[in-house]
């Protein structure tokens, strides 16, 4: 195994857990931002797969400027409509040739994005919504380095990843609760939308959950059953709080509500009315939005999964992250990789991983550490491959 | 005064200086993210101002979703010219009418993007850039808030804002190296351009600072020319360093340059081709990006400084925790705000402040940063003040 | 009945069915041109719906202004694909407030649009066509115009229509072979698009037929089957040419044709690839183009049917022309109208009868074509209606 | 000279100066869909001096799809102004590569929109129009036929062109009115705008000019003062009249006007607010819109001077109409001509010139009149020079 720049530390510092104050956010399936990184992915993940059909290899891309401009609606008990359509515009750029032949960039981008909106189930995609691509042109340098496809990539810009396990109890709660939610509850509940927001703030052992939802106005015949939905909804948060967190936990849903106003909409997103979204400004890699943890400021999704070390050292460094946490004996662990223009992506420019031991640091600690980032590093193309097939979430 | 949720807590972790890796980065100037957030901020300053004078208050508004979608472009030595014009989408969401006369919201948009980048010095502004205001109309309910204007506004949404101070070296090497060129060197270097990107590594007591900058080609008559003002650059640069750090400091400027290739553009910003943007993805509000900090993902550019508690939060975080890095006798100060949404701005639902004392942390320490960040928080529509007047750095 | 302006004249010329050379054309169904007429005419139908539903009456619009920007394709035997989609702007003004609720006219507009483009059997309107709406709105004063609705409406502007009737062999026969493929024979031949147009030429008793129709590749396995289908389509055209008259006809379908290139499309509109349309541009209210016959440029389809008179004087004017060639003994009648802004739109500053009387002019001629013009103005308004409820072709 | 097939028609008509009614109509300079023509005649011209320059041919575009959506304005006497831009879309297509290197097409689309729109002297170009180019590609056969450039080119298509000469005395009247209008009295009068619309009636000896001209808000301190501007309009356009025919002529200004609305704007077009234009909807080549005459329905202004008959037999046509007008003796000349897809340009399939004798007609105008149609036939690349320079209207 090559030789790799990994720097081991051991902290001696309070982890989150011993914290007093921790907060914690998620910007849930249908949030503007979030279905802007979803849109980002799933045009990287279609380009993706159009590229290895016709070409035989994944060429130059990153469609990661994915912005939402809010349309316009009109909701109301058990009914509603939308006026104006949404409006989506697709940035970034990608390989429009190869060989002479076009490939169909526009059609395939536009094609994912409307797909992935479906996500949503109450917005009808064909009618109230607008996508437009503007990918520009890859530039022919960088196609020529997509071209030499068996060797390992270079990275395509100094940027760098950083990740950390294991969860915290607060960090998995955010989590859950949205997850959850739409995985099962929504389904229970016609009238829960998917555009969810979930703020967390511990202080000491007491949580509470601020959570918004877009409720759907067409299921809810009144103000009566909002509330009663509404505090379904937050029954069903508390027990999947309690499931991961024996701290006290306050639900608080739609909390702006008052007495004439509730948070309805048409779709069961705010991106029908006044609420914008932009890719890489939601969650990170891991799905939440930590200020008490190291974060990046690099948008993952959209980018391409081949040569962005933006993206994959993020990704990667979970994977790090997450397998040290499982079999050494930490409390904590951070990964930190940056990239250096140019230099193979399998050998970044340095590594660093932070661990707080559970009790003593040792010697075996440290190689194991640092055998674990070496081998991730060493099969980082295995990361690409779970990012194009769909198994790594990118926000 | 009115009590405050304020918390204040001691660290004992080791300070930034005294860990043995930092990362930190800087998207200047003309970087194309940020160009955008340039832009938000432009476009919300210049609506601010166009409320005042017509409706006597700041109407709601939040422009802070921008994308620029990259051009197409022909640099080469000695010349080159554009072949598609840079494109900007300028969303978001701006009240149009008051009183039942119509403001002037798109023409006023599309002026203040226009001016601002004009700080892209060889960018032609008419010509080479098209810019669209796609901006929604402010829900009426948020118009009913900002009425009662004589009053404290409530917080609009659930969100948080942190900061911390003093900067670290490396930290302070990056924002002046940047800054200081901005300022100085590109008026004696015509061929450099607006778009710097910096990037710094500490690793013990040694900084490589990466540098990209997008040199303008017309004002390079070769590739040896290109050369000589890049180690003139260089040096620049290094001296700079030299005043914020006593560390050793190594230079790398376009390290992707080969011999077939060099980081020439026609304007001297990287969105001529390529190079996609958008707002709140770059610097935070100190400038900078620093995953060894406590980061918000707020995009606090172009947000509305009246009730916008993610703007403001930052904003009167970072002022807490310089007010306090300078009067009291602390390593680190780190400030942490979470509103509540529907509660007054003035009133945070939690303040945290976590100081690293030099020494021994005291109760007066404890009270006088208590007493710094209420009073910060009595005034913070003096932030709103110092935002619109263009005295406050948001990116 | 109200007095009219109405003068008639007896012409002595020579009818066209006299004159040695007659050129006629027709942009057919698919053709760019006539998509876009036909997309305004939908938006404006579905709005008169609309508001008539939502506001008790028809509200001021005018959607004449349509643009298609071509997509890209790759069209070949057997299969090919579109690249990027079809845009289409959607142009002109309408009102969308009504007694403080907003009409959902962009929305409206949007689906009409894709409605109609599914006309073109072989397009996939959810995937390969973008539709954006600008409509403007309308201004004030002309909603107050549409208010008083029990009264008949005051023409909008100073414009005319002209019609003639009957139809020439010529014309009829250019009208015909076009209606009859789209009706029938695209139903037996798959392969046969939508985009049809056809250019007569008419010397003495010799028409010549030159029709270029945009073939579906995916229904054609080989050039030898491409070739088979033309031949077929054009011995229909032959057949249906004859039952329209008894000149000779030759029929010749995609000239263009070469030993390379054959004229296939993936959508069977040329709008896929390179042919721009827009509204206004092509047939005028009988579904023809006539360089031999009086014609107005105005692009009546989506003109609001209430009191453009751009659009119901030409309307009316071919009923009128319509009923006079029916009943008196004419060889050929003109029939001009001319509006004036402000006026009654029943009340025409000038109605213009031009007939070429069969043998001998007489004045009960004149009396009778006096009250047939009369009487078509005296219920213009059920021109509106009739319009409204899609029984009127604009093109 | 080439034998060419070119039919002489004597016709047995009344002219039209005989006819007892005449219907006319120009679009002025500023009217929005002059400005879409002028805008497409531009932008075709100035790839045309581009392709020259860097290609030494010029290559494939037609650039006659342009549509401009109106903005929103605010007019008042003594100020007002744009609250929202008016937008130009550019469609059609061009040729965007020759030998590898890449044409900066949508840059000059777009500088050459720009520059036109200047002729609405109170339009701020820069800050109250967004134009965007969406130019397609041209197709590569067609890049094919413009290479062999040596040679005449083959038409592109199946289309016609129609022309007549001399000019009726109210034609001449409603082009004259117009035209010096914006030559002389705009300059004299500040506040008259270069949105003029004239339409004419004439019955028998009888004229009626009917004229609106957006006149500019900030010019005119009051109504009265827009009276009095309203008045000395009408009496300069009665002096040209007079200068034009012999007739009686009434002049009516802005007829629309009531107690409370005068037709006033910030700019000078009715562009501003409200009223969307299109390129091909407006005046003929001739300059006039006039349905007692033979006319064409193709948009000539921005097809490609080079082999687009569509525009170059409208444009010979009418030189060839005017020729024999000025030389034979004859009251009225028409010209039609048609091409054939494929075919040399200087060849037409057919070209047909009808003349009204002044008395006799003789062998001699026929064959006169056949030397002067094949000769402008012979010389056809002429007129695409004269185009490409700007000596021909298109509208």
């Amino acid at each position: 195994m090559r030789e790799r720049n990994i720097a081991v530390k051991f902290l001696r510092v309070p982890s989150v857990e011993e914290q007093e104050i921790e907060i914690v956010e998620r910007k849930g399936l249908g949030h503007p931002d979030s279905l802007c990184d979803g849109i980002a992915e799933a045009v990287s993940r279609a380009l993706c797969e159009e590229y290895k059909k016709k070409c035989g290899a994944i060429l130059h891309h990153n469609t990661d400027k994915v912005q939402i401009v809010a349309g316009r609606s009109n909701p109301e008990f058990g009914g509603g409509e939308i006026l104006s359509p949404i409006y989506v515009l697709l940035g970034g750029r990608a390989t429009r040739e190869f060989n002479g032949n076009e490939i169909a960039v526009d059609k395939i981008a536009i094609r994912a994005a409307r797909e992935y909106l479906k996500n949503v189930r109450n917005l009808d995609v064909n009618n109230d919504v607008v996508v437009e691509s503007r990918l520009g042109k890859g530039s022919s340098d960088l196609i020529e380095v997509f071209k030499r496809k068996k060797e390992v990539p270079m990275a395509n810009d100094t940027s760098f990843g950083v990740a950390h396990a294991p969860l915290s109890e607060t960090e998995r709660t955010v989590l859950e609760v949205e997850n959850r939610t739409m995985q099962y509850f929504r389904f229970r509940e016609k009238a829960v939308g998917e555009d969810m927001k979930v703020m967390a703030l511990r202080v000491k052992d007491k949580i509470t959950l601020t959570v918004g939802d877009a409720f759907v106005s067409r299921h809810l015949a009144s103000r009566e059953e909002y509330e009663e939905v509404k505090r379904r909804l937050s029954e069903f948060l508390s027990e999947v709080a309690a499931e991961n967190t024996s701290r006290n936990v306050e639900v608080l849903v739609n909390r702006a509500d008052t007495e004439e106003s509730a948070y309805i909409t048409v779709t069961g997103t705010s991106a029908e009315m006044g609420d914008d979204g932009a890719a890489g400004r939601g969650n990170r890699c891991n799905g939440l939005i930590t200020p008490n943890r190291p974060m990046s400021m690099e948008g993952a999704s959209g980018k391409n999964p081949v040569n962005h070390t933006g993206k994959l050292y993020n990704l990667v460094a979970m994977k790090i992250a997450e397998e040290i946490a499982e079999k050494l004996s930490v409390k904590e662990v951070y990964v930190k990789i940056l990239s250096e223009i140019g230099r193979r992506i399998d050998d970044p420019k340095i590594a660093i991983i932070e661990m707080l031991p559970e009790s003593e640091a040792s010697p075996n600690m440290e190689s194991e550490a640092r055998r674990i980032a070496s081998e991730w590093l060493e099969n980082i193309q295995e990361i690409s491959e779970m990012v194009i097939s769909g198994k790594l979430r990118t926000f």
